[in-house]
């Protein structure tokens, strides 16, 4: 799982049935230390996740799993809205 | 998920049979901001998207889930038409 | 789903059970445009592909759908024999 | 598999439901002669690591299977800690 | 798939239950010329492999596939032990 910040929306009416009513994200991957890292992604949602937060996103067929027992073709889903990262050397408060 | 536009079309005839009847397109995966990122591949269409048009397109397993129950060979499928990008400094409408 | 040509055939007597019986192509993926990308990959064969051919592979776990409802225990798998590309701007017409 | 070190803890009130009571663990990838590769990931735990541990962590969709029956979306599970590792030309003792 | 060559074997006493009684063989990746490439890897194996043998090894969640019906947490295992290479321009035999 990866660390990223939810940076926009994307619409598309026409698009797989399974998708319906699942709302798309724009995700800007990002270090463990605050840096963006390569481009934003799009995810599905799952953590009422909005604009700002900072989350934790699962990729691969992983990704389906919040969404079952309906089969949902997503590849990257935001899974969790980060509180706090403690790590060895630091701690990292989420809006601290 | 990944944003691309299509650019083309592949043609098989000797294939795997689960294949039979499937669209094959040539994707072009592109920014957000709408430049060229690496090289064409080729997906599945679960979206109804033709020539020219902006996808956002699923891989891994979950490019198969379109086509459940049947299972489909394929890892990477077209899943939805974009019409709006709402980014936090942009936004982005697709034939505007 | 990417393009590649096959160049070579590999064989092994002591492996995997579910593996018997399968052809273990040796494939050079390419480019759209026919240039080589990066290195061969092995796959198994799903579309009677010989060497030369120009053929489509799948990768991840896709690549085992071909031989369901067995398990196979395979990453890459030949999917598709390819005729012709048509991209926006050109044709490609296989063995033309 | 990979080799890792768990290097701090990710916390996450609001997550999907399935990631409750779970630890999300933060794991530096590693090289078998002891250097840091890449960025941290965020990791499931299965073998009960603590922080410092060395450690083998699974990626992609088995990353799910330790917590089967159970469908848990995670992409990265620590599935064990190492004590020894033979290679041909050396040995490396975790904590030795 | 990829060929590699084993080169050691992985030691982990406190490991998630279901890779009980597996092996965790240390594995090289290597191109279909012999050269190594990038970094080693932990793969279970399947195919009776040991030290030195030259071998194929798959990837991803079709790695989990030889020890069905059971579910191992496993992405990367040794399938196949190789015999011989048929390369249009070039024929490699194993220990030859």
């Amino acid at each position: 799982m990866k660390l990223g910040r939810v940076i926009g929306t994307i619409w598309a009416t026409r698009k797989d049935d399974r998708l319906e009513s699942r709302r798309m994200l724009l995700v800007q991957p990002m270090s463990f230390r605050g840096r963006d890292l390569g481009r934003p992604i799009t995810a599905l949602d799952s953590a009422e996740a909005g604009a700002g937060d900072l989350v934790i996103f699962t990729t691969a067929s992983e990704a389906a799993i919040p969404f079952r027992p309906g089969l949902t073709p997503t590849d990257a889903t935001v899974v969790g809205v980060v509180d706090r990262v403690d790590h060895e050397e630091w701690t990292f408060v989420a809006g601290g």
